[in-house]
């Protein structure tokens, strides 16, 4: 059926390319590196746009727009920041018509020139705390580039907030990091290890960075938002200063949060097959297709009025926009279910005259294509059910397969052996320091992907040095 | 009260910039003629995305992403275009370290690469039509830059349609303006003009420009929306061709239309007042706030249990996110009331102790300071009430001033006189040549807005040479 998508045993990578191609969600761009979002893909990244804005403002963010272009000297203020990102950045020396006094960068993230209007706008502790959000356009040269998981251009959004103390930044940092966590388990149906990361991984200018962590089919770990503390960092290298209630000149505390289109890579890499994409019905754009089966003008006049029927009883119960009617009856109905397919749309309602004539219709999941003959006036409950049994299902197939995918290792000659031979997550031990987070890096291409916050918290013996450690760290080797 | 806004009959540019000001809707960004958005102001945008992109989607439009990133070869293809264009353009040089081996400019617009897609995507005329809209940050390098009129970057969404025919392209652009007319006279209360560009003012590389026309306060237009008919122009550069019905090889037909973040400055210019932003309320972020106002305990536990109510009932009649409760109990009254006007909240509910025993709250109007009071029980019913008068006198209002600030001028002696006296719309008549409209621009300033498309259709003589016109046409000094 899908004998355009190469299967994942053969070649995950080119599965991966395949399953894009084949459900039309992006394409590369004439520019090297770029990517453009297709309809059905820019489809999937405004529902994930649509819940977690909503997610954001009920927990008092709100939205604003910075500029693209950032001053190359804002850059370097930050030393660290101007380290992580100088070899990303693309320049602008050139505007109007003439070469600019200073050159600018495409924003590769923008806690430097917001930082800098924070200045400006925060005088006093009753300007605290900030808590702005921006969804944008993002720019980082990349040289080895994936659709989705890693491209020069890509979308994102980023919350920026400022505070009166330590605590509350810490607070802030760790309750998107939860509001991240439930997204991705609740929607995406991508269960996530929330955790902190190491000093090495930790973003260029953070006191403290968490992460969600999502182990994808190929045993390989992807990183899907993250959470950072940059304590006064950014307010320092700004002079974000603010009279505090004790009348004295104080830094603001920030925190900086991100989560991006790459989700879609993840997205595709936790729930797809060798058929295409499959999606969660909570994040999928079209949740149900009807596809009404007729070959004649006769049976057509037999089965349109159930098609409307069903379309109006499935309109009041779902998102009107989310539900769809096949139209194209020029096609066979073998080429109608296979874009569907490729599609990834959940549920696939099929209404034949001999259907109409028994007084039901066949819903068909897409996920492990079981069908359910529903009758034609319970369609639009037995598709609720159906949906919401799906969500679980895929949630709770994919926390098995991590479980089946994790490893406790005590031993660092156990760990090479999974690295190379299993992948997925090895919880292990570590003496905390860079050097051997480095070796472990070089002689497995494993990272930390984090410190978990959650789970075992036995103290141990790093599986390198043999120093005490106080709990198991995850490792994998990572997108 | 509104102590710090300068008057409009003092300095309308000032007040313009002053009423932005004390809104807190935006601020000039660090780099030169760039702007950031702050909330208040961005809140104003996202009620017009949500707006604007159901009607797109109700229109069978689909949003899609398209790279920031554009070849500096692209933009020559088009002959119109790169001379458009050109003058303005931001251009990468470097990325990734290294100097590229071509330009890529900040997209000032994206028919180029767009183009360039679509004649990848579009085989057949079965995969035509194509309706995609973007909704993008935008760089077009100015040198006098006013925020959100002009500004080097701008947020916007620009629509590129492909089609089968000629007809089809050209209906498409119309029902776009006609879209973007509801747009702006039901949700922002704006009157606007539909009509024609000449072809001096028309789209660099378009057949046809449509546009809508607005008139503010200060007796300026401005260009609010506009719809292009690109015939094959775009077709031809980026050879975007399909399969004809006939079997033969053929051209695409090409439409793309836009509306920018300038829609917020005219939404300012054409309802705000002295003492700062006045917001339809279908337009307006935040409908209502209520304001309690207590001056001890005892009176907070008498109030407090009504806001509540209030606060209740107003939300199952309303997005209960678009209302608001006023807790800085610790500010005087008119500090508090001095904000929202500022802000431009259609409607203040006060609610006092005196208010609470007697039953009642007090509304009280933006834009007249006209108070109702209401009883506990149906304040939100009142509330509703009043909001769509407000919305429908707005309106009516702006109407009234364009109907006193429009004029028939045959003899151009009294242009010149009503050009540089009045200000205002002028309909006169022109002999089509762009030679003439030059002068009458070089000479008053004045251009052709648009060549109405409803409204009088009598022929007479041009007011400049006395040749034959068929109709009238608008002319103004424009923003």
């Amino acid at each position: 059926m899908a004998k355009n998508i190469t299967p994942r045993k053969d070649d995950y990578s080119k599965w991966y390319l395949d399953v894009i191609a084949a459900g039309q969600l992006a394409d590369y761009a004439p520019v090297k590196g770029c990517m453009v979002i297709r309809p059905t893909g820019y489809a999937i990244w405004e529902r994930m746009q649509a819940e977690l804005d909503r997610m954001f403002k009920e927990t008092g963010h709100v939205n604003a727009y910075f500029p693209v272009l950032i001053p190359e000297s804002f850059i370097k203020r930050e030393a660290q920041h101007i380290e992580g990102f100088s070899p990303e950045l693309a320049v602008v020396t050139h505007a109007g018509g003439k070469e600019l006094e200073e050159p600018l960068v495409v924003r590769p993230t923008s806690e430097t020139v917001i930082g800098h209007m924070y200045a400006q706008w925060i005088q006093s502790y009753r300007d605290l705390p900030v808590l702005i959000n921006q969804w944008c356009n993002i720019m980082r040269w990349e040289m080895r580039t994936r659709l989705f998981l890693r491209t020069s251009e890509f979308l994102w959004q980023e919350g920026h907030t400022a505070h009166e103390t330590e605590a509350e930044a810490e607070e802030e940092t760790l309750r998107i990091l939860e509001l991240y966590r439930r997204f991705h388990e609740d929607f995406l149906a991508m269960p996530v290890i929330p955790g902190r990361k190491s000093e090495t991984e930790k973003f260029p200018g953070a006191v403290r960075t968490y992460s969600i962590e999502a182990l994808m089919q190929d045993g390989k770990a992807l990183q899907a938002g993250t959470s950072h503390n940059l304590g006064q960092n950014f307010a320092k290298a700004f002079d974000i200063q603010f009279l505090g209630r004790d009348n004295t000149r104080q830094l603001v505390h920030t925190t900086s949060w991100g989560s991006s289109t790459r989700m879609i890579g993840g997205l595709l890499m936790t729930h797809s097959d060798d058929d295409g994409l499959v999606l969660p019905p909570r994040i999928a754009p079209v949740q149900a297709v009807i596809v009404p089966l007729w070959q004649s003008d006769a049976e057509q006049a037999q089965v349109a009025p159930a098609v409307e029927r069903v379309r109006a009883a499935l309109g009041e119960r779902f998102d009107p926009l989310r539900i769809r009617v096949d139209t194209r009856t020029d096609l066979r109905p073998a080429e109608r279910f296979f874009t569907h397919v490729q599609q990834g749309v959940p549920l696939r309602i099929e209404l034949g005259p001999r259907d109409v004539k028994e007084g039901k219709a066949m819903l068909v999941r897409r996920d492990n294509r079981a069908k359910t003959a529903a009758p034609l006036d319970r369609v639009a409950e037995v598709a609720a059910q159906t949906l919401d049994t799906m969500q679980a299902e895929l949630f709770q197939r994919a926390v098995d397969f991590r479980r089946e995918h994790s490893h406790e290792v005590d031993d660092y000659a156990e760990f090479k052996r999974v690295m190379e031979q299993e992948g997925g997550f090895v919880y292990a031990h570590w003496n905390g320091s860079r050097k051997v987070e480095a070796k472990i890096k070089e002689e497995t291409k494993a990272t930390i992907r984090c410190i978990p916050m959650n789970g075992d918290m036995k103290p141990g013996k790093c599986i390198v040095t043999g120093e005490p450690s106080t709990q198991r760290v995850v490792f994998a080797q990572a997108y």
